[in-house]
Formats: C-alpha cells, structure tokens, sequence
C-alpha cells in the first residue's frame, strides 16, 4: 500500500501516521519528494483499512500495491481450475457449451430444446425457474415447479443443469436438485446469499454485475470461496455503457485480464450482452477467440412466443451451425467442445 | 407502445403480427410510411412483452409510450406522497435530515453521535448494524448487537433509527426494530427482499443502483408497492462513470426527473456520491437547491478510526455548521428543516 | 511517480531500471516490500514518460503522484484566478451569467433576446455563429454573418459577445470581433486548435467533453496556457453516462473538484447537461450552491421555432424568475450577480 | 419520426402542431390511445428538426424511425463497399492489417518496422508524424519531418501509408503525400475537419471517439460522405466506461452492429483499446472472428524506448505469430490476408 500525503502534511502528522501504521504490523518505507512525501508500507497490509488513513486531512490519497483477494488470486495457485460437474468438466483444454431456453416454460419445452442442444453437442443445460425481472408485472418463472420441469429434462438427456438462485432460502432446494448454482448480475453483490454460497459444495456461476469492475467481481468470487467453497465459473455478461444500440456491451477484454489476474475458469453469455438474437454468433466466436472456458446461450425453440427474452435466444438449428463453427474456432484454441 | 418493422417486413407479416396483438385485446393502428411501417398499440399494453415482438426477425423494434409503472406514477397521482414517521414527516415542505455513522461501533460512539446530530437539528439518526463490504475481510457490522445500540440511542434521543437489511431473513427483527428499513444500491434489484419488504408496513428507504436507470429505480419502489407497502422514500447516492476522481457521480439532475416521473419522495446521499468528506457541504446544499426532499449524510466524531467510510464523514462541527447553512437553502426552497 | 514491480521481477532487471530512471536526473528510493518491489522516484518526473516504463514486461503499473499540469494547478497559484472582460469580471465574488440562443437567427431576434437577457441582469451574451451538429444535414449557423449580427448586439447593449470556434482558420476574426471565444465539447481535445489559441489575447471559455476526466479538462486548459494564455474559463456541461432520461449528466461533483484542484474559474451550462428546458431552473440553481462561478444559459423568444436546441432554452420570462432566485442564491455563496 | 404527446396535450394544440408538420410536407398519421396521442409522421422527415418537436410543453419526446444517416445507410446500398489503396483493398474478402510504430522516431526506426511488418504479411503501414497527446508536455511527433520519413519507408517497402490528420492546414500535404488519412478518436466530431476531407479523393480512416455511440460514429462518416469522399473506412478503437483495468473497453459488438447498418468497411484497433501489449493478441483473433475487415496494430522493435505509447506496442517477433495465428482465423471467415 502506497500513502501519498499532502503537499501541506507536516512532518509531525507524517511521524503520527507512521506509527499509527507500524502498530499494525507493517513497516513503513519513507519516500521524501520535493513538494510531498509518500509513504510505502510493507508487510501484511491487509489488516489496513484505507479509508481510515484517507480520512486524514493531511493524506492525499491511498494506492494499493496488492490486489485484495488472495483465494481467488493467481498469484497464489498459478494452475487453472479445472471443475468437475459430472462427467463434464469446466476449465482447463474444455470448452463448456450451457444452452438452454431462458426461462422453463413446460415439460415439453424443456425436453424438447434439452434433446436439441444436447444433439449439438452442449454439455450442460440452462433454463430459469426463478426470474429477476426488472417489472413486478412481468412473468416470474415457474419457481419450484420449474425446478421439478429441469430434473426430469436431466433425466431424459443426461445433461447436468444451470439454473439461477434469487434468495438465500432456496439454497437447500438447489443444492439438492442443480448441478451448477447461478448467481445473476443483480445479486454479483447479494453478500448474504455469496456467504451462504459458500457453505455449500455445489460449482456456482458467478455472472458479472451491470456495473462491477473486473476487481469487484473476483472480489465476490471470494466472499464465496472465504467461506469454503472453490468451486466458482466467472461469466462476462456485458456492462453497462453509455451505448444504447446493444442492450449491453460485452467487455471480451475482460477474459484475458481476468485469466491473468485469477486461475477461476470464465465464461461468456453473449445472449443477455446484447440483448439481439443475430448477434449471438459471431459473439460466441469472438469469446472462443479471445480465450473464454465457455459459452452460456439462450436457444429457444419458438422464440416469438418464449415468456421472456425470446430477442436475444436463437433456435435451435442456428444453435447447431454456430456449434460446428464453435468446434473449429476451439480448435484453434488448443480446446475441444 | 409503437412497434417498427423492418423494411423488408412483408404485408403477410404485419397482417399476422396485427391479429396476434389484437388477440391481447389491444387494437393497433397503422402508420404505412414510404419505406417502413409503423403499428400504433391502443389499449392497455401492459400484458404485451415487447421483447415476444423483438423476437420477430421483421420486427426492427419496439418504443414504449407509457412509463411502465403505476402505482409510483405520478399521472395517476399528482399529489406529492408525504410519510410520517413518529411525529417526524418525509416529504411536502419538510427537508428530512438523516445524520449519523457509516457504522454503529459500540453503545458510548452511537449515543454520543447520536446527540450531537440531534442538537444540530438532524431529524433521524442512521447507522449501519449489517454492513456490505467488497471485501469478505473488511469489518462487516456489529449485525443484531448493532440493531439493539441503535435502539439505545433512539430512547436517549428520540430519533427516529434508520438502517439497512441486508437478507429477508431479518425482516421480522427489522420491522419490530428499526424506523426506516434501507435498502442499499447493491440490493435495488435484489427483487425477493423487495418483495417480502412490500408486505410490511415501515417506511422504506430504497437506494439507487450504481448502475440503475431512474426508471428501473422507480420500477423496484413498484415491486415493493406492489406488494402493498406505498411508504418508499427513493434515495439518489451517485452513480457509476468513467470518472474516478470522485468514488461516484452525483447525478442531481435525477432529483428534478423523479419529482416529475413520480409522487415519491426523494432525498440524496452526498457521502457515498462523493466519497470525500470535504465534498458533502457542497453538494448536500446543492440538493436542497435541486430540490431534493432531505439529505442523508455520514457524521462521524472521530472519523479518523471509524470502522468504515472515515473518509467521507464530517465532524459534528461541521455538520452544525452545515445545518445552518441548510436551514437557509430550505428557506429559499419554502421548506423547513 | 511510483512504479510498482511485478511480483516475478528480478533483482537485475530492478537495477537496470534504476540505472535508466536516474539517468534522467531522478532519485530512486527502493520500497521492497514481501511480494513485490516498489520503486518511489524523486525530484522532476514530467521527464519520464510512464508510458515507456509500462511497457517492460517486469513492471506491474505506474502510478502518479503529482498532477501533470503545473500553470493550471493551485498547488502552484494558490489564489483564484480572476479573468477581466471589459468592465465585467469571471471569477471571485462574482457569478458571472452568460445568456442568450442556442444560435443568432438574424438581427431581430439576437438583438431582442440580448436586451431581454440585459434587463434581467446576465453579464454577457452568448449565441452560435458556428453551430457543431451530428448531422451534416442540420443547420450549422449563420458563420460569419452571425458574428456580424452578434456585433450589432453588442452594440445596442453593452454586452460582451461568447460564441464558439470550430477550426483554427477563424481564429483571427474570433480575436478581433469576439469577447470571450469558446471551445465546445467536442473540439476540448482539438489540440491544434488549443494551441493556437494560447496564442491570442482572449479569454477562452473551455467545455469539459463529454467523456473527459477532470485531469483532462485542466489539462486542455494547461494546452492552452502554455502557449501564453492563462485567460481560461473551464465549464461543466455533462457527461456521458448509461442514463438516458436526460441527454447527458450534469457532474456537478467536478465544480468542487475543480477548485481544489485549480486555480481557474469554473462555470456550468445547465441547457445542454439536461438537454430541457424544465429542468434548467433547478439546476441553476444548484450550480450556484455547489460553488460553480457561473452559469451559461440558453434563452430564446421563441424556442418552438429556434433553429437549434429549442427543447432546452427557456423563455425570457422565465430567466428574469430565475435571475431573481439566482441572486439570492449567490448571495448565501457571498457572491453578487 | 414519432411524436408522443403529454397526456395533457389539448386537442387545440395536437390540431397546430399537425398543421405546421402538413407544412413541411409530411403526412401526419394520428394513433389516439387511451391516455396519450401520438402522432405518426410519414414522408421525407429529414426537414424537420425533432428539438424543435420536443420544444413544444405538450409533446412528451420524439422517437425517429429512419436513421439519421443515407450515404452510409446500408438500406440504399446494400453492398459491402470494398476500398482500393494501390495494389491492396479493405472490405470484401480481404483482411486488412495495418500494423508499424505509434510514432515515426527516426528513418532507420520506421525502415526496420515497415520491413518487418512487411514480411509478416501486414498489407499497410502506419506511424504517427502528428501526436495528439493528453499533456502540452509530451512528445508531439515529428511533424512534416515524420511525413517524408513516412514516405521513404514506403518506397523501401511498397507498403501504403497511414498517418494522423490534426488540423484542416494540413490537407494538402496529406493528400499529396499520404495514401490513407486518419481521423483520431479525438478528432472523430471534428465537423470542419470532416468537412474538408470530404473534398478530398483520399481514403479515410475514421476512428469512433471515446464516447460516440455507434450512429454518431457513422454520422462522422456521413458528414465526410455529403461532401463527395465515400472512402470510409470506420475503425472501433475502444469506449470509455467504468472499467479501469483496461484503459478503453473494446466494443467489438460495433462490428456486427455497422456491418448490418452500413455498407462501410470496419476494422479494429486492438492496441488503443486495452492499452497493454499482452492484450492486442486475444483481441486480435477476436476482432477476425467477430467479423471485422482488418485491424491496426502497434508494432515497435523496442517498445521500452519507444517515444509514446511503449506499453500497448507487441515486438516484431510477436506480430509474426499473431500474423500466422489470424491466417488461420480469416479462413474461417472466410477471408484472406
């Protein structure tokens, strides 16, 4: 941590400081400028709150040397995390392919794009029983009954299932019935739900949030991993930008920095980024391209009639050419479908 | 609502998109232009989900005319809400004043806080029990020991204790506790709690995302209304840009929005925006000249070694000074602290 | 400047360094912390491009410690600038209105608003000669027909003249004719043209871009002032963000900003933050509490047929309302109109 | 273009404000829903300026239908333009890299880079005579003297050259000496430069700014376009958003979102975007997969001694693997380097 005072600080405030700070198990390292002086702390700098060394009059402002997250940190396991769900595996030379309806509307929907997407070759099958929608007034997904409708769809084809938990209560259910436990960008920092996350010992897809740094989202990652549980799939899903044309922007410069900052495996949804079922393919490519462990897509069979988001899901047939071009690219990548 | 088809869009097309919005009791005018068709939606639209018609490969796309909000719509409620909290009111020509910690540290630090915003004219005293943090290492509230100093300081002052839930689980503790529930920027779109917070009977206090749109802030006072709780006091605290010298963007240009989109009352967090304690007077008087319904701002006595958010709480002092200031910017404003 | 190491580093690699930066008659102290290495440089950096430390594969990331512009820094001049335009004065304890049309239409209508604007007390008289539009369809002014008419207004009024340059070539005529010149938004980047205008005598109204940091705007200014002319009136009119209800987002956060940072004076332009014209009151008026040293509005007889922008100019009738609130505003902040 | 009106609007007024748009030779078509009356307007709307609409207190906003832009609309020229420059082409099947120094630095520098790029296939060279630079400090490029080495490293090499355009006084010398003219991000809203090169014969590369939306970007184009120049050649070089970690957030969504709203070509700047060298080669492959038309690329024999932009420059050596891995990546897509 780097403390830079004030070019008025005097030096007794500067002394006060310095030993406020080696209370705490740092040593301080003085770097005497021309016109300000900065403070170089070295040590554990954890236990060290910078907002309280800001809330001095005389500091100008606080830089951290070291990223706050350890568990999550390549840093300190420079090997890629490699999950096992099932016989599947998320990580490492494999590239995870999650397809699926947005929201689960009925037995034979489920069934029906679960055989499809399974035919091209998805590995995992999506589908939201609860959903977060932005109006009270719009439909809120089939909740538990949902959940039963996915069961059945992992009993016909075999494929594990990823579906979106709302609240802390549900956690039983899920760990019980899901095979990987969705976290969505409006709860990336729901704290109560990550820590109780982390108590289970279910793989979690942790979806970035509309606002939240690439820093802010590893850090969340955390809160899950503080608690016990490692078993965490990152996802880039689009930011929020002043562009209105997609309904996000997809930050693919996420992925490198994110493999160069963490050893967690992360995904692309390239679907809800931008919100247009005819840009989900060449999307998927550029995430391939650009070194994504996997794809979350939305593939609905009729999307006109889909209770939500039926803009942005492609159909089944178009899931299947774009997974043929997926093979290719992956290929290039050094991975396989 | 207005739906733009494509250029290409055939007449079979629109013919058929036309019998099916008319099959939602919805009639549909068309405006045949030289190049595109336009269809004019007549009726109630709220059950038809624009994105079904997006899904239309023909469909270029859909523009709402009515805010999708009724119950927090101003149209069909022009008189300002007022909420009456004890004797105290938020809203009408009362500027409410909201004082006090970023965090509740111990019984002696609450108190002594507590009467020093009192004696300044503060009209609620706040301060966080459960505290989200970025960090799953930074201190995370004294939880419920936080909620029971907090009730000491509201019997040795008579304030009125406003604090923020983190989890559904804690709505019954909080409705027998606490005077003002917030809800923070992090849970806006945390729709389960809001839900279950809609079937309570306290005042709540919803922040607005880092990321949120004015309309999806008024949407999520909707859901709790929704549910039946009307007494929502919207919250502007700075939002996410590319500017990094402040920790947030202060948009007061929202506070006129809101006035107009809605009967809700709405205050400002001038601590959080900036994130900079010696920023909040310029901005808080700003505000009340914006026309904001009230402030809440970070007052801390000894910021220096506060528990959180040091560098953005004033001293007491100043926020004496600050009121005085305030009580004169009211004035102007015809209103009253 | 501080540069911080990657933790795999060499020792060599950290000499070799050093040896570089010194040659640049720079000190080095060496903070070496546990992990990584920190490098503190002493003395004049403005030398040291960081740009080309960044790029050696061994450093993590530099970071400043002294802001990059000297002559518009307050560290430096600590006093306020105060800027002279005829018999009226920018800066200090005056808060200067610049008012007047989007654009001059023709003689009637600048020299009509000009007294309008006079007799409610604005100081000067703004109007576009050289309009920058999206489209190159739209109407881009009168061009140097519209100065000759600002001339006339002037004339019949007393009042110094604000329009803006576009391109370098208009330089001489702006020098002669105009009072203050301005640079939109969109040219605050135009280096060539800044530059050039360093070169002349006139004080130089600079809008903040839509997407430029406050370090960015100073450092236009400083563009400017280091060819000369230290004239330099800087002016928040919003900035880009994900909020679409107004046009842009009016960061009154950077008027406080901006005055510790510099000494220059700082105005706002409400019209075009919010792009309303409902709207322009409120934020006036918070402008003037937030400690801003001015305000440039839109003003115009009959915005419903204004050749630009008549959705954001307010009505003469309604600035004289505004300037009465306006001036006991100011007096609060112990300015006079 | 579609005109929304309050609810409150009086049939009086609905009835003047269709007359006056009748006047400008658009037909009015009238949707009367339930609440509020919106009116369709049918015709050549180019005439009618939407602010004027929205001036008016009873019209709530305006929504167009058209885009705002027809030479570079892809709806009256449904083509992909394909632009010569001497033996090589941008657009079609082709994959044009541009890749050489941020700025030219000395003949043998800018001789060894263009021999380099050369035989790894680049198909143009670029470097920077004219620096636009944040700081007045910083290195300004070389100028007229960069532009004659410019030229030699093209008669050494063969390969066209691409270089910055800052100010409209140096046409001449670029048409007469340049084979492709840049537009810089900074200068993408430049109207009087735009203007001027529209009168030129020379190929244009416009890069979008940090924060144009799309359409404004091809407005740019537009405006260069209605003065005769339809050799565009669009460039996404990255936005500013909240994301710090990167210095830009590359947008690669624009790519398919342009193709489908205009016939120009687009291409790719991945080096400005992230701002970090180890980034420009995942964003590279990705930019080919997301399907641009060629990319620009930072190359530089000794990125630690280079004069600006060091840190985001890859070696020669590494170009020449990036350059056998977007082989590979074009065929896919069909197109050759």
């Amino acid at each position: 941590m780097i403390v830079i005072m004030r070019n008025d600080a005097t030096r007794e405030e500067i002394i006060k400081l310095i030993e406020k700070i080696e209370k705490e198990d740092c040593k301080v390292s003085v770097v005497q400028g021309e016109k300000q002086c900065v403070l170089g702390l070295i040590g554990d700098t954890t236990r060290i709150d910078p907002s309280k060394i800001e809330a001095k009059e005389f500091v100008e402002r606080v830089t951290k040397v070291q990223q706050p997250y350890k568990l999550a940190n390549r840093l300190f396991h420079p090997e890629d995390t490699v999950i096992k769900v099932g016989d599947e595996t998320i990580g490492g030379n494999k590239l995870a392919v999650i397809a699926g309806p947005c929201s689960v509307e009925s037995e034979s929907q489920i069934i029906e794009i679960a055989k499809k997407v399974k035919e091209s070759g998805a590995g995992f099958l999506r589908g939201g029983a609860f959903k977060p929608r932005t109006s009270p007034y719009s439909f809120q997904g089939l909740k538990k009954h949902g959940l039963e409708l996915l069961k059945i769809a992992r009993e016909e084809t075999g494929l594990p299932i990823v579906t979106e938990i709302m609240s802390p209560d549900m956690i039983d259910d899920f760990e019980r019935d899901v095979d990987i436990i969705q976290v969505g960008a409006r709860n990336m920092q729901n704290f109560e739900l990550l820590k109780q996350l982390g108590r289970t010992n279910k793989p979690i897809l942790l979806k970035r949030g509309l606002s939240a740094t690439i820093e802010e989202l590893i850090m969340s990652a955390e809160y899950i991993m503080s608690e016990g549980n490692e078993k965490i799939i990152l996802c880039e899903r689009g930011i929020r930008t002043f562009e209105t044309y997609t309904r996000n922007t997809l930050d693919l410069s996420a992925i490198p920095a994110i493999k160069r900052l963490s050893h967690l495996p992360v995904i692309v949804d390239p679907s809800h980024a931008a919100g247009m079922w005819w840009m989900v393919e060449p999307l998927s490519k550029a995430a391939v391209a650009v070194g994504a462990d996997g794809l979350i897509v939305e593939v609905h069979n009729d999307p006109e009639n889909a209770k939500c988001d039926g803009q942005q899901s492609i159909k089944p047939e178009r899931f299947k050419s774009l997974m043929e071009d997926l093979a290719v690219m992956a290929n290039i990548e050094k991975k396989v479908i």
